[in-house]
């Protein structure tokens, strides 16, 4: 394995990145396959030195992550380097779903739309330039869905290595979504758990190996922010009053937040108020829970729900998702599985997109805050479905299926009175 | 039922479309809810009076479909009305494909992106705006898979009524794709054919009901214009010199022709030559026969491929396909089930993207084309790839897996001497 060495990383290597900062005791550290703080093994984040940038910058830019570049530690020339090019996907005016829920101005950002159909293309894309960058030479992740579709897709297209590391009792469509791209899926023995740990492990022992959400995250993460700045672009640079935001580990809704924060710090939008809100499924809602017993702490969970992808007990960000819904005036809330299934079904029916479970728990928590009054009916609210409706299947299985079964004739037709 | 009179039609309903037209005699009729010629029975399509059109005019429209409205029969506010806003879908430049395979320059235009992940979206969106501006007030299809999807998606998002056939067997996955949007979804007994049949004559009964691929299909089929008119723009307003593109009924083929041809002719592009390729599965390979025996006609089959979706035995185009192709120096050819199966794991392997069963008969021609010196490696190619491979799972199923099954642990991972 090659042994990534700061001083072969080129100029620009991260953009306008000017380190890494702690974002527990804001302790800085250079630039490098860094992903815990010397000080104090808090967790680490980007910083930057924006200079200026300007809305025309962006829009001249291409149609996906890459025009936000000067806000991303990628270099100026990322878009020439093979990738899966998310983003830049829809915003959509939900109005019949606002009708139903009694709002007056909503909008869906539907990340099902991406290269893997999940807003996972977005953070690993990033986490892939910044591998590249350190000369890593594998990009690795221990995953149970979305995740390793990403992994696998953007190595095949960068046409270097991928591992995946999965559950051997993953579902098996799980597993095809993400071997059909040819890299190297290794079964462990084990739950989500154990995958994590060993992955942890090699990351430790492997320089060479990239794994996207350990030894990178930090870059990785910083991917999420383009969600923010996506919704703001398309809603004419304009920063939304309210967001509801899925809340797995916690990143991406802390990454909205500062995504926000930069947009008006750099005057490319009014630097309005907003709320942002979180949503957890009742079987796994350690930070809904420390939310509404005001603590500040996030007593770990063992998952038991169908949104698999949200099934994270012990989230790395749960505390900053705290702070960050409570600055803002937000909140974080969780529904049942039932009432997941539920949410699925509401924004498949009213605005033809079929979300994954995580996107039935990001509706069903919309309706919740709105049914309790913590979301206010009449300011303008932001839903972000951050993955496919395809790929969790089994949620709506015993819920939908044919009106009825006909003989192939009209007289059959009109009799069963379908219409 | 309401009955659509062409009196109540608004002016500019169809936007430039100026009539309808016969492929076959060429006489003359009114824009309306006409699908058949009334001299010979022969299909009609859409003309235009398309006026000057800029590149300017359609490079600020929106990112969808949308942008090429005044070269579409919809509009000029289509827009504002609740649709789900397709197209404007990656082109991918694929150059580890090329590379595997001897090419110079390869794209793929990737519709997996759309939102119901088919091309599907396309051509549904045109048919919804005919079946709204003509006063209908059902959207109805006979189906096996991602029409059913896109036109359920569709209606639901118009809030319109939706009215999908399909046959009683069709696989569970299929039906819940369909089925969660909401609408009116009708298993009857019999194979797909008789599903048809048993729409034709609903069509012909129930006056207000736009069946998108029978009595509004003139408009329908325009939709697949936008795949051409989209890849000559993302080529810097140029087209390619060759195209491979599947081949189901035939029409997209022929549609693709006709984008080329009116961009050329409005001074959008130079009308520089390219030749067209038409992809079909050996199970179902009519117009490959035809094109190889030097037929005009084509002869109906019986299919029987994985490729489900490219699995009309009796294609309404197949005579057009056949002109398309050898007036412009291309060909027909088709490829058996293994070699479609390679074909989505060699797109999936080289450029992260994972096609349906449709892709990869267009992958598995494109290298079978090339290998007999039908296609030139030396002339820009685009590939379509129309659909998603999360839809086709089956196809891969018996082929792609774990590489291996490991403890977890690090000694057990460095034993298995994975990477």
């Amino acid at each position: 394995m090659q042994n990534p060495d700061r001083t072969t990383v080129r100029e620009g290597a991260f953009g306008n990145a000017t380190g890494l900062v702690c974002r527990a005791c804001g302790a800085q550290q250079e630039l490098g396959p860094h992903y815990a703080c010397l000080e104090c093994f808090g967790p680490l984040e980007v910083a930057y030195d924006f200079g200026t940038v300007t809305r025309e910058q962006i829009e001249a830019g291409p149609k996906s992550i890459w025009r936000y570049q000067p806000l991303l530690p990628v270099p100026t020339d990322i878009a020439a380097f093979p990738n899966t090019d998310p983003g830049f996907t829809r915003l959509v005016k939900a109005d019949n779903l606002a009708r139903e829920l009694g709002l007056k101005t909503l909008w869906v950002k539907d990340d099902s739309g991406n290269p893997t159909h999940s807003f996972k293309d977005r953070v690993v894309a990033v986490a892939l330039s910044a591998a590249r960058e350190l000369g890593m030479t594998v990009l690795a992740c221990p995953s149970t869905g979305n995740l390793a579709n990403a992994v696998a897709a953007a190595a095949a297209r960068a046409g270097i290595k991928s591992v995946v590391f999965i559950p051997e009792n993953l579902e098996r469509p799980k597993i095809l979504t993400t071997a059909v791209y040819g890299g190297t899926l290794v079964a462990v023995r084990g739950n989500y758990d154990d995958v994590n740990k060993l992955a942890s492990e090699i990351a430790g022992e492997e320089e060479g190996w990239a794994f996207v959400n350990v030894n990178v995250r930090p870059y990785y993460a910083e991917g999420s922010k383009t969600l923010a700045y996506e919704t703001a672009e398309q809603l004419g640079w304009r920063l939304p009053e309210q967001v509801v935001i899925p809340v797995a580990s916690g990143s991406q809704l802390t990454k909205v937040d500062k995504g926000f924060t930069e947009l008006g710090r750099l005057g490319l939008v009014e630097p309005t108020p907003y709320k942002i809100f979180g949503a957890q499924a009742t079987g796994c809602s350690p930070v809904a829970q420390a939310f509404r017993e005001g603590h500040d702490v996030v007593r770990p969970v063992k998952p038991d729900t169908i949104a698999k992808s949200l099934a994270i007990g012990n989230p790395a960000d749960g505390p900053y998702v705290l702070d960050t819904c409570r600055r803002t005036g937000g909140a974080v809330e969780d529904v049942s599985d039932d009432e997941v299934r539920d949410g699925i079904q509401l924004l498949a029916r009213t605005e033809g997109i079929f979300a994954e479970t995580a996107g039935g728990v990001t509706i069903a928590t919309l309706k919740k805050l709105l049914a309790s009054g913590q979301l206010d009916p009449d300011a303008e609210t932001v839903v972000f479905n951050t993955g496919d409706g395809l790929k969790t299947l089994d949620a709506i299985a015993d819920r939908v299926g044919p009106a009825a079964t006909i003989d192939p004739t009209y007289t059959a037709f009109t009799a069963a009175d379908l219409v």
